[in-house]
């Protein structure tokens, strides 16, 4: 960064950047061996509301949209540009998007500080010193651009972003590869993006500058942020401390081996940096950092559909004791307690349950897989207990079990999520997928592909709880 | 276990367990309440090409098949007897089985050793006593049953069992839930499976039974455990430890938890007993153990698979430099070494990628993105590299590198495993799946979701050797 401190403009610019009215690609393409190609593709395919200029001197039109020379020759205004033209062109095409008075620009280009060659971090420097001065914040160099779901905005190389479901959670990413990653395993798991940015070399907008942007997103509840390495990792601490707990901050970071250190510089031209002292920071600044992109994701998701559970008391519910051990064994080795139920929560059970089965927690449900009053009885009394502050809900497919998601549906949908339900409902494909997508859309729990990862992400939703308050205890 | 050793009469009827050529429903039905409707479903809709026999003393005929009023009625030999009426008609129902010359029993009713009645252990001593003394191996009580994949035999109340893809990884497993779990875990992710079985209470056989079974077993080349607790692990270790290497046998054991213990005493009537102690004596066996079912699976699918990583020196080959970050932290934490290339691979390396991102190991292949050959030659090399073991082949999609996949897909399958290739290739749905397919099921590579499994599937496949090397060393 070739600054101290963001300048007040260049965040207030921020809201160009994702809500732009109008777009222009520079560096525009009709030609599939050209990003520019790919960008158009990206904004006309994602169905973008807004005007999009496609900049090149040499072509009439691209994608049937009437181009232009220069953003100069563009007859309105523009808000947002993305540049896709080679490096050593870029101080000019910056000082005509200055001109012009373009509030934000998306710089795909690669070449500057992340080669060998010296001679790209000297253009960087230059581009710095031009944004800088006019207040323009700038995405990249070296990225994929960045994705605004909630304004159809796909300002990225990667057209198929656009398929991504909208949702809640921003994702804000160091590596193109972990974006794009990520951005795959959310449509997979149909989870809900709120907008992904590829920071790239980050020539004035850092992490710090994004996530002062989306506390105060009203379309984002958590940040998921992909760390490589910081040059000033203060601005970032202040910037989550500062609104520590108004939303989940959660953030993976690589670099711990010596290998991928040397990577990094080469990637984005900052060192990973020494892991621990970053570890521990993040920490101090109310981040739960985790060390897997499949985890910090779970997490992510539920911290966005689930509450907190109050004390760490878990109810294990299970369709068979196997999944049950499975998942206490995690529990109890992430801290979360195995509750003890009151005496009056145990007589229900008891009187449901035939004393073919564990009856205590974690409950064998299995007697029941034929009724469903049973299981939505046990479910119930289990949730009232006000000794138990979340339920891990288990249940794998048999025959025998079939009408149990569909039976318990309605009492789940109706209980709203006063404490967390995590649940591993889990059938062949095709069996129980459309009740167990009902129940998550319906906000009634959050469904894994395993007993494991469900108390995982239980154990994440206390161990973010207990952060906040160790935090708030200081 | 209601003997200390088994009866070699008793293992040699195993073979009828799996390959029987007429199989009896002894409480078949036509109402789908009854577990004994879903086990004619699955032995009829599975395919089964030997001969069915209905047994119910009240119906003419089962899912328009003949039906018997015993199995002394049945004009024709019986090799395998599949049981599911009520637990106190059970032991009528084995001298009958005996009177008919029955080889091998699934005893599907539940209600024995794992009921908090003492009448239930009693009843299951009685059942011990008659099949031992017969010498007739029984799976079960208190078990969804069996399934051979290679003989279309779903012995099982699950028909959905008959979906799994046909393979070389078994399961024999002490839960009902994990077995289920793993099977539609191993169909999502279309891993071939060759034999399921669930032990239940173990009335006379045992894990090392099975084991013994399957060392010798041609369809099987990977034997995945899931346990909670033994009555004599020293009969399982020895069973693993004289044909150690032959066959790789992993295991995940639950039950580290006091509560999940509690649970599996009344689970299968096994206390899951010291984790610590099991832990170390499984592994002095010669057994791969893991504590999540989705690592295990991993694992047992990459044993079949790939041949192991020679000195476990890597090669981290990626389409972006994030992954590439990911993968080295995986593979550092777990013991495995980032390779350091030949002079001569390096040049190679040089020659194909121009300086604009890292080359060494972890390579960068970011910039030839568009260049299938560049790619094809850098993997080529560096697979080729004496001083390489095995390599991460890692690559998220964009629209830029569509067709690096299909390019390098002739020389892969070409190379055929010579080392392991074990890749994280991710890209939206519909977009690399069949070439993903068509590399891993020419067995050119294992493919994983996120770079962490594919390291962390590279670190089980070193595991497992430097475990077999230790153990020939002692």
């Amino acid at each position: 960064m070739s600054k101290t401190r963001t300048d007040k403009r260049l965040l207030k610019n921020l809201r160009y950047l994702f809500h732009p009215e109008a777009v222009a690609v520079i560096g525009a393409s009709e030609n599939p061996s050209k990003l520019g190609f790919h960008v158009m593709k990206s904004l006309t395919q994602g169905a973008f509301p807004g005007a999009i200029f496609p900049i090149n001197p040499g072509a009439e039109a691209i994608m049937g949209i009437s181009a232009y020379p220069s953003v100069n020759a563009v007859p309105e205004p523009i808000d947002l540009g993305v540049i896709v033209l080679p490096a050593e062109s870029v101080p000019s095409v910056f000082d005509e998007c200055i001109r012009k008075g373009i509030k934000a620009i998306v710089l795909i280009t690669a070449g500057f500080k992340e080669i060998e060659d010296p001679r790209g971090a000297e253009l960087q420097e230059i581009l710095a010193g031009l944004a800088n001065e006019a207040g323009i914040p700038v995405i990249g160099p070296n990225t994929f651009g960045m994705a605004n779901l909630h304004r159809d905005l796909n300002a990225s190389f990667t057209p198929e972003f656009s398929r991504l479901p909208k949702g809640t959670v921003a994702l804000v990413s160091q590596s193109g590869g972990i974006s794009h990653l990520m951005a795959f395993m959310a449509m997979r798991q149909d989870m809900g993006i709120s907008k992904i940015v590829g920071l790239g070399n980050r020539l004035n907008v850092d992490f710090s500058d994004m996530v002062a942007y989306l506390m105060d997103d009203s379309d984002t509840n958590v940040i998921m942020l992909y760390l490589e390495g910081l040059d000033d990792p203060r601005r970032l601490i202040e910037a989550v401390s500062v609104q520590r707990g108004v939303k989940p901050v959660v953030a993976y970071k690589t670099g711990r081996a010596e290998s991928g250190d040397r990577a990094s510089l080469s990637h984005t031209g900052s060192m990973a940096g020494r892991h621990e002292v970053y570890d521990g920071a993040l920490k101090q600044a109310g981040i739960l950092c985790f060390d897997d992109t499949q985890d910090m994701l779970d997490a992510a998701r539920a911290l966005a559909m689930c509450p907190p559970p109050g004390r760490g008391r878990i109810g294990v519910l299970s369709g068979q004791a196997g999944p049950a051990m499975a998942a206490c064994d995690v529990c109890e080795a992430e801290g979360l307690e195995i509750a003890v139920f009151r005496p009056e929560t145990q007589t229900v059970v008891n009187g449901l349950l035939p004393p073919l089965a564990l009856r205590t927690n974690p409950v064998d449900m299995g007697p029941a897989w034929y009724s469903t009053s049973a299981i939505t009885g046990v479910v119930k009394a289990v949730l009232e207990d006000d000794g138990v502050d979340g339920i891990l809900l288990l249940m794998m497919f048999a025959s025998a079990n079939r009408a149990a998601v569909a039976g318990i549906k309605e009492f789940l949908l109706e209980w709203k999520q006063k404490k967390p339900v995590v649940s591993c409902l889990i059938a062949p494909p095709g069996i129980w997928d459309s009740e167990v997508a009902d129940l998550e859309k319906g906000g009634a729990l959050i469904n894994l592909p395993t007993p494991e990862r469900a108390a995982k992400i239980m154990a994440a939703l206390w161990r973010y709880k207990r952060m906040l308050a160790g935090l708030k205890d200081e």
